[in-house]
């Protein structure tokens, strides 16, 4: 067994494991939640994995983000992995909250010295489901959606667009929709590939993705009119659907903005049910 | 208005509020969490008191419990209050988890220095509801129902049955049923009425109170069986319904163990709906 199951814990039925394993790609150990709905005693299960924003761990949505409600009634499994490498040592690491630990934005880093571990996109899209679907026989591994928040919203609209066919559902929550033209995205991305990596910063923004995506497109965003990041042009999900829009691909996106709700946990279990099931129908059909 | 206003926050539907008052029960500033079902801006709804555990605010069940859920569904308000006043420079305050701040245990105190200030039984049973609606129309005080988890759960049975008619509802998560004979209890009494006053110890012992109890008594109460703290007897269900079923009034207690459930918000999260259906059905009879 790839993983170290150290708790396991009874939620909604099914059962929430906290798992540690070590990577290869961020060359440290790393930490996450899976959780098994009900229905995964007695047969293979879909998969969701919900990549979570700045400062946050695998904890902060199994806790407050009332996924395994709605992954319970459905029968799937959501994985929570953390947010980016622990305890690599680099100076700085530490030093932000919107960069370096629990900011790894869901890409390798080809700059130094973040390129010895921050790879959050080859962990994510292929060394942690390998693991996954190795030690779990009861994760369907033909069966994977992707969700996120925030820098995770941006983590799944990115991953999805530069795989297709890896996952068969995408949903977003406040996703950093245009980091190249975000103050956090520019942050990041000149952090983690350079200034002068115009070329490379595009390869993970989904507004440029967006627009070269052939075929159906469907995608469920929320974002909450008090969301204060929304309000600093942080999110710019405007710009990914206009960006959709001139490439012909807006018609499946369902962009919703829902009045007063912020940027936080409780704007994210507000509307989980709503997104699992837009998974569940997809990857259940 | 009694209360300021620090946050208003959107949650499936309907609004939490961030209130702080004076309170002269306590002597101190109190903080509470107020969830305002979306049904509250065109009618009166019944309240719920949810009375939290060790160690926590009114944030964390507001946060991590998902009663927001069932309660927007039901058009339930919940009540989410402090467990002890804070800053009183009581002298040792801080010193324990379960004893002082963050553990008032629903009681008013008689021994000092704890007098001046433990006094969360007036405070939730009668300064807190007055003042809440009074400021409050929404708020239909004829339907208030009480809940709580832990020490929490002690709270809501022992004010429940203290106090006839003015709870049309009660239910319990991992209830303290029988403090005088659990450690938390006994060292929680003894620092709050004296070693030497064990009547007074009975007037909040949840066991001891049915025992005299008269008319129908209807209760849910759910404990897990992988909860430590039961399996430490610092809860001690089984005491409670015995002593109902030898007064004769057990025949309501719907008293459910669930298989692997612990002692954490996974666990109340987990029946959450549950329990604001029992009430719901109570509350809006």
């Amino acid at each position: 067994m790839a993983f170290n199951t150290t708790a396991t814990i009874a939620s909604f039925g099914g059962k929430l494991l906290k798992l540690t394993h070590k990577s290869s790609s961020t060359n440290t150990s790393m930490g996450l939640n899976l959780y098994l709905p009900p229905q995964s005693s007695s047969s293979k299960v879909p998969v969701l994995f919900y990549l979570s924003g700045l400062t946050c761990t695998g904890d902060n949505c199994s806790e407050k983000g009332f996924f395994q409600h709605g992954a319970s009634k459905h029968g799937i499994a959501v994985v929570y992995p953390d947010t980016s490498p622990r305890g690599l040592n680099i100076q700085g690491e530490d030093d932000a909250y919107d960069f370096g630990s629990g900011a790894g934005f869901y890409v390798d880093a080809t700059k130094d010295p973040w390129s010895k571990g921050y790879n959050m996109y080859t962990y994510i899209t292929e060394e942690l489901p390998k693991a996954l679907f190795e030690s779990f026989k009861e994760l369907d591994e033909s069966r994977v959606g992707i969700t996120g928040h925030s820098m995770g919203g941006h983590g799944a609209l990115t991953l999805f667009l530069k795989n297709p066919g890896k996952y068969k559902s995408c949903s977003a929550f406040a996703p950093i929709s245009n980091p190249i033209n975000a103050p956090w995205g520019q942050k990041a991305f000149k952090g983690y590939f350079g200034e002068d990596q115009q070329e490379k910063w595009k390869e993970h923004d989904a507004t440029e993705l967006v627009k070269k995506w052939s075929g159906p497109l469907e995608l469920l965003i929320d974002v909450g009119t008090g969301d204060n990041f929304y309000k600093q042009k942080q999110l710019l999900p405007e710009n990914f659907v206009a960006a959709a829009k001139e490439a012909g691909n807006d018609r499946g996106i369902n962009l919703r903005f829902q009045s007063d709700y912020d940027h936080s946990y409780y704007f994210m279990a507000s509307f989980a049910d709503e997104h699992v099931e837009w998974h569940a129908k997809r990857l259940n059909a």
